[in-house]
């Protein structure tokens, strides 16, 4: 049943996709109901950078990355590729070369529940990598695989088309339909935390401002 | 037996707390006879920073971060949070907002056997964690735990009021009585370290600085 | 049948230990066959790092780092230090003493299957890493094990006088003897790459560049 | 988003069911193209038993068993409970009241990405469980969660009612509409390893049966 | 700071002790609020077997078995040993001599946060083990640990005396001097269990019988 | 440097093999200096089995088992195959029909760093396992590996025609050539064993048998 490549996928608007990767994966993931999220296992390989785009997504056998350049061909500027092997593996899916090929194409970053390898080179020419693991050990180019079909990765449902939001947090998948609400609902929690935090800032305690001492009280909780 | 929040908790010396942390993790586990050290799944969120602070314990619920609000009251400047959850758990927590409320109340730092996010807020504060993982899933606020209570956070055990060091190295628990004596031996070893140091710069053998050689030949090793 | 120092060992050309470094983890470990590479939970404690130099193998008992200052002795500069425990260990069992010593040797990193400790110090002291884990917990000096013999660090067997090549991509050994073929097929992979990097970069597609077309749609593929 | 019990979900025929028990979880991943597998890390608290039933999924909390009470009610004979943590967890879930109360309703086993106690009550009363960890840490009752929703397990996607097949290999998911066609798919892969199961105990080789040789020669297999 | 041996501790009632190990792990645990659980990491080498006894603690080096010899002395009968190495070990700490010493002095059997060895023989003995893995790799006997003093064990803190109650969910520790309070609480707790048993088993709904339909709909959950 | 099958590998004397199986693991791995065990992650799927045999290696990529088909060929009569993939993976290499054909080769067990399927077959069959996971993911047949070349399998080095010596604690490897001499040492130690477990049985302690009390008391033991 592998072996598919499909070729029209729909994308969310990208000022929703552009307002997401703003507002970030922790608030994303709360706006929408804490689902979406990737396991903690999914790691940046750099600091400080926080994206968002469509998810093309690739499914592919351990330790075989043909995929990747079907794949790539697929791709639409600021389209994120995410990558999940049909079984547990660490192997080196992705590098130098593939990065400039997708960077080529417009691929504004990768997410892989696998490894990479050239990690300099990623990190020097600023292509963002969310990954399980980095491991020189290369891939094949043997069997087939999959592209733009559902996928589980890192223990997070995607399909294709979906707003993946990744920063140092790690990654959430925003279903594409339900995009632009969830940027509605985060932009209103964005908001009121800020007003919590200019409160908090000033010494205000969380239990008083989110009045929970009668709460606690009333739970049992006893101050020796 | 959960629900109790302890008031009044010993704190060591404030001269002698500064002397630990620059005494650093692995000086100080090594002076008080090895013991006290967490695990090394605690890793720092950030690079170089050294510190140390009295502990305020809290015992959480998987998945529950209530109690971190009760703690932040509890707080008093230069103390330090430590937060064991009483199953296992990789939840974020601790983020932004926690940190802005914590870091109002003089709190030096956060240590956790669970998760954190926010990441880049936390480290563009200067707000120093050591966790055992990242993630953006947050907490619910239904169950009570409690505070300052004795715990065992990444197999440590921790009483309020002990002197947490914490560094690039990990992370050491100090018995609030023995913190004096802990920070005398510390200084010893730092001093004759730096004989050593200076010793072994300029070329002079380990094997021979400390006498090795006959009792390895003792021992039966045997060069070929 | 630990207790032995072998104290004449095999090493490779200098000039070719300099290219394999220059090549890179990745490279050198395609060129030689895919053979060699230790295991993913091997990594640098440093960014941006690439050495290669010969192995003076260690092994070690578990929490016990006496063969350290013996191996020590037998350095010569650019040399590696490759340790591997006899069971799994995640001690520290190296630090800012032990890496002024080497470095005073000429040594050129460490590469450990265990713990180091003192990571600021070795950062700052510029002395390069490869570990499995970062810990405090020191070692004793109690039990022989042995040095320069061969051993398996990270799933990699190693003989002493190996290359070591590491950089951020993780850690592969070449047999010695085979150092200088491993180098000239590194070499003319680089060559091919750049080729490739550069029509990859104009936008070719991988598809095209490696004539994938016909052999995926004879395996199947089939676009929707 | 938590928070929703389905009520009526769609049922795979019970004799397709039957069928898909005893073609076992190996036969039936292979008989649907690879697809639907749980982790490796989702292990059988017994041995020797093979089941299949309709999913009733549980989406909760962690540390929080609350939902199970809720499911319970929505099983039919023969249906297996299949729960996913919202976050990983350890804690055991379930035990000997629980399986009481599901045996009542007719329940044919549990599949759960988290822990379940009282195993010796569970091996006595034959309820078969395939679970990720085993744990006397109980669990509360006091976040809600949702049952009968689109859930990720141990890796694997599952609908309400899609088929759950479960032995001593691990637990594998076929989707409700697909169910019949893959049990005659794995019928027929049956059919045709007993053929070769007879002639591969009669001596052949599976390099003459499957005619690998003349393939493996072309690919560059050397004897020597 | 090690190299200690306490002679003399305390040991709860023969009878109170029997009583807990018949409650069993899951039930103590919950009878003494859910404390004094070790991790889930602790499994048995043997299904079937509960049993309770007073810990004689071990702190011992990783590698070295040397305080076994040492807390074999201090065992009284119906004693358990408890060791717990002072960084992660998984070495063969233990095996069929040691087992047949320890039983000659009426221990009663071993929780051990490292490995065994010997298991056919420890099986066929009916010598009950409750450890973190199994390795055929030995230990040395060259550092002091010590014995009955304050451990951590798969993060459980326990003192020499307090009892270990052991079976196939786990390992809990219970404080000598809370022993018979939590054997009062447990068997209420069991007396309890068996009403409920039987009216789950005849088919009432535990939303019937904890009352928590009201609770539920108050929470927000809504059927559709 | 894959794809190349050795056909003449050395073998151990028979009674050598057989005489290894009989003293088992734990006492091997002792008697020949404690090197050549496996990672304590190879586990059997089966109890009570210890059997010996000479290696028939096979190196193979991830998720493909080809080489198992070509490694049959060469099995004889009491040899056992051990395979290592070139990269970790937990896919089931090996299942009902590899295990029938060959055992129609006289096989004696298999010792794979990967995993197994068709659990309740291999072990109706009473064909013996050790393996690091079950999984019921198979693989392809697409990539070349090699077969009786030096392979590293979870951890250990192992040589064709070594002697694999197998049983409920794990797998250790003999050299081919020191069989025979790592056999007269373990039947010595054996023999010394029995004496002292006899001792032991008595009531004798260890510290008094092995004269450790002097010991104990110059390297600081004190009693309180």
């Amino acid at each position: 049943m592998s072996g598919v490549v499909v070729q029209n996928i729909p994308r969310a608007d990208a000022q929703v996709i552009a307002g997401l990767a703003k507002a970030g994966v922790a608030t994303v993931h709360e706006a929408q109901g804490r689902k979406g999220l990737m396991g903690a296992k999914m790691r940046p390989i750099q600091d400080g950078v926080a994206i968002a785009g469509s998810a093309v997504t690739i499914s592919a056998p351990p330790g075989d990355n043909w995929m990747l350049h079907v794949a790539i061909e697929q791709l639409q500027p600021g389209d994120i590729l995410v990558l999940a092997p049909t079984s547990p593996c660490d192997n080196g899916y992705f590098g130098d070369l593939l990065a400039t090929s997708a960077m080529a194409r417009g691929c504004a970053g990768l997410v892989i529940d696998a490894g990479v390898r050239d990690l300099r080179d990623l990190r020097a020419m600023g292509f963002p990598v969310w990954s399980t693991s980095v491991s020189a050990q290369g891939t094949v180019k043997e069997t087939l695989g999959s592209v733009n079909i559902p996928i589980v990765c890192a223990g997070a449902a995607v399909q294709p088309g979906d707003v993946v939001v990744a920063d140092d947090d790690g990654v959430c998948i925003v279903r594409c339909t339900e995009a632009a609400g969830v940027l509605a609902a985060a932009e209103k929690r964005l908001a009121a935390e800020e007003v919590k935090r200019q409160r908090l800032a000033a010494g205000e305690l969380g239990l008083d401002i989110y009045a929970m001492r009668e709460v606690l009280a009333k739970k049992g909780l006893r101050y020796e």
